[in-house]
């Protein structure tokens, strides 16, 4: 019989200075593998240092989070960045953390593109090779986060790196295997148990059911979710029920 | 007969975003060491690569150049930050520097402060300790520059990291060692011969003549000179000049 | 009879982005002034708007709390300023805030200078002299806040600003009428009867006790109240029952 | 006779910090109309000060010159911004400028958004009408510039603000009567003679020639001129010779 297993994946250390935001002592507690904001969209010098130490007392993976260099939108409005911008940020985003990982005694093991970049390197292979080619120059052991099927993971193996196709719980996805928009009535999966299902259909039987009764092939290597509320972390504590009964391992990616 | 040498650093790699600082490409010639902005006070992403690059193809030692987060005062202004805080933000900076020196297969030579974060580390213990603590966890190989007999200095030491101790060829000195505040009338030396005469005693004789006219003993590893303009590169030249002359060479520190 | 009365201050809108601070809604219902975050040490353009339109809402008078260009540490490290760089940013950003505050129609009523920057002006005349000479050049109607006998409210009536002298209800006083630093283990009044008590001498008797039992003089226009916490609301809904029972009418500065 | 007029606009105090960008201080003794930066895109509240008086003294029409909030890319790369922030942080960058006008006694003349906001106010309705109203909401007497024929000045008028369209001397037009763009080999006109005549034919004819010989309808109130260098000077001093001789006086927008 063989054996399943997937990584559950949330960003955290998105405080700055004298803000605090999300939950995550608590969230650290129930993933796998942290994506560790690196001070341009989120996250601070003080923040990251205390989130690698976190994360590394939780046996957590610790990723990098690079996002676009814009603190006030959080990195989530797109930006017309070239591709040397981009393969340049991200570089200096991962060589941050990397200090802070190498100081604490934590391997780094993976990164992943935040907001506004991760929608934009999931869709437009400029981008794509940008963020790849800069995680093939520091480390070519880095897991690459992606959408599944998306142009990010695309360039991930093409630069010959290892990579992670992301999965959601508890969003509808398209008949092309793309997110149903937040804005759509229909985008969330609320029920726990159809979340659980969702993810344990993409596991076994690699296909997930768009919004529209078709069915669409996708990966499934870790699967995103939140810690951004009390909601949220009951959420996932479901998902860290409903998975191991059905037979799925829950593992960080790393491993 | 033993050989003598000197090293020659200087600050690169200001330039920000659409703002040129500094002639990088000039300086880059004639120097040893480049001590190379990381961001928070100077500098940039798109520039730190460029600078690295540069600095590669000229043979020039890489370092990073950490300074306070203050792009607006180009971190000259004091700021009353915590040991935590330097200890996590000079870290921070390194590991940006060292993602491009990575990429671009150069190895980082060493660490030189910043401005006020400079002087701070200078003069008080608590500052050095942080910097030459974030230097030693990153890499304990990186040699780290100093006044020649201050704190930073001896906090260096006993964390076991080579150290470079920096001279002024162009700077008068008091009598316990310190430079003459450059507001003074005669803080600066403005005749090279006298300028090279000083950096040759503080070599041969490991002594400088303070404005008083006592002697006083200084150690001199590295000489700081400055590119921010046609008479400061000309300055250097000349230095490069007088000295060979003297039978000193003119040495990358790392050598 | 003489009428007594007294302003309740708090600052608020230090909200920044995705990040939310404070409980802005609940203090704006009990204080009488608000002092606004301009977007160098907290708070943002769009912030600023919205915190802006409910303290007109809520008939709370608005003032700019300008502070210093230092995001990530929340405005509280002194940094080594000019006087000219203090006059230029302290108007800089009374404009950015009377923009919004003359598009809702609401007149600005009062400066309050931030963290840092407000001990420096309190203590240092250079500071103090800079922030209210801004203050009068923007408008001289407008209500300069200081501690009570500092420098501050000196500059303010030298440059012939109406001045607010600021007292605390929940920290202790020192026999030079300073305050008793947080780090002290008698810094802070928890004991809200206590504090009503010495908001109520201060106002009858403009004296205060100081922790070594000396009377001090003391001039009480404005108490500054905190809302980052309903424990803090609280106190301030506390103050608010106990000082009217003693004859002191809670109004804002400016009627 | 009708007596025809032009004025010549520039965008400068775009320094910042420890950088200086562009030949202000030469500019402004040939311009009528200055754009000033106010601290996002470029320029800092130091600059703004100095700008504003050196505006003054040359007589030279002050504007705010909003961008968008990207230090590091000069405000050229689009952002996905919403109504709701162009409106509160134009308005926030506005107010901001007027400090240092009220303050220097200069009345504000105008607004220019800045790069990649204007063009994006130009071409998109709803940028343009947020642009617009903040302007209106803060002093409806405030000319709005744009690009003759945009949904920019289709906003200022819709709004009630008197507007100024502006036109490009040194830059080609496509038949729909936009610019060419840029990397298009035909984008520039370095002629100085062909450059004043495109001015005058505008003007006078209210048309301009377009890359394909057609003619386009435009409407010319100010030219937009450079201060990068000694040749964009020189190019604005040939206009300021050109311009009188075919009848046109100089004269800046608010006269």
């Amino acid at each position: 019989m063989v054996e399943m297993s997937i990584d559950l994946n949330s960003d955290i250390g998105e405080s700055f200075g004298a803000y605090t935001l999300g939950m995550d002592e608590e969230i650290l507690e129930v993933i796998t593998s942290a994506n560790i904001a690196c001070g341009f969209h989120a996250g601070d010098y003080n923040v990251m240092m205390k989130t690698v130490g976190a994360a590394k007392t939780n046996g957590v993976g610790v990723g990098a989070h690079p996002g676009l260099p814009d603190l006030i939108g959080f990195g989530r409005r797109a930006m017309q960045v070239s591709a040397d911008d981009v393969y340049n940020f991200v570089l200096y985003q991962i060589g941050a953390l990397y200090a802070f990982c190498t100081t604490r005694g934590v391997p780094m093991q993976h990164v992943k593109a935040h907001g506004a970049l991760y929608h934009m390197a999931n869709q437009d292979a400029r981008i794509a090779d940008a963020v790849a080619e800069a995680v093939r120059d520091f480390n070519p052991d880095l897991v690459l986060f992606g959408l599944s099927k998306s142009a990010l993971i695309h360039s991930g193996q093409k630069y010959g790196l290892p990579t992670a196709s992301e999965v959601f719980a508890d969003r509808t996805y398209q008949p092309d295997g793309s997110l149903t928009p937040r804005q759509e009535a229909n985008a969330m999966i609320s029920d726990i148990d159809k979340a659980a299902q969702q993810v344990t259909d993409m596991i076994f039987a690699e296909q997930v059911t768009a919004v529209d009764g078709s069915k669409v092939h996708i990966k499934a290597d870790t699967v995103c979710v939140h810690g951004d509320g009390p909601r949220a972390l009951a959420f996932v504590n479901q998902l860290r029920t409903c998975l191991p009964a059905e037979g799925i391992f829950i593992r960080r990616i790393g491993d």
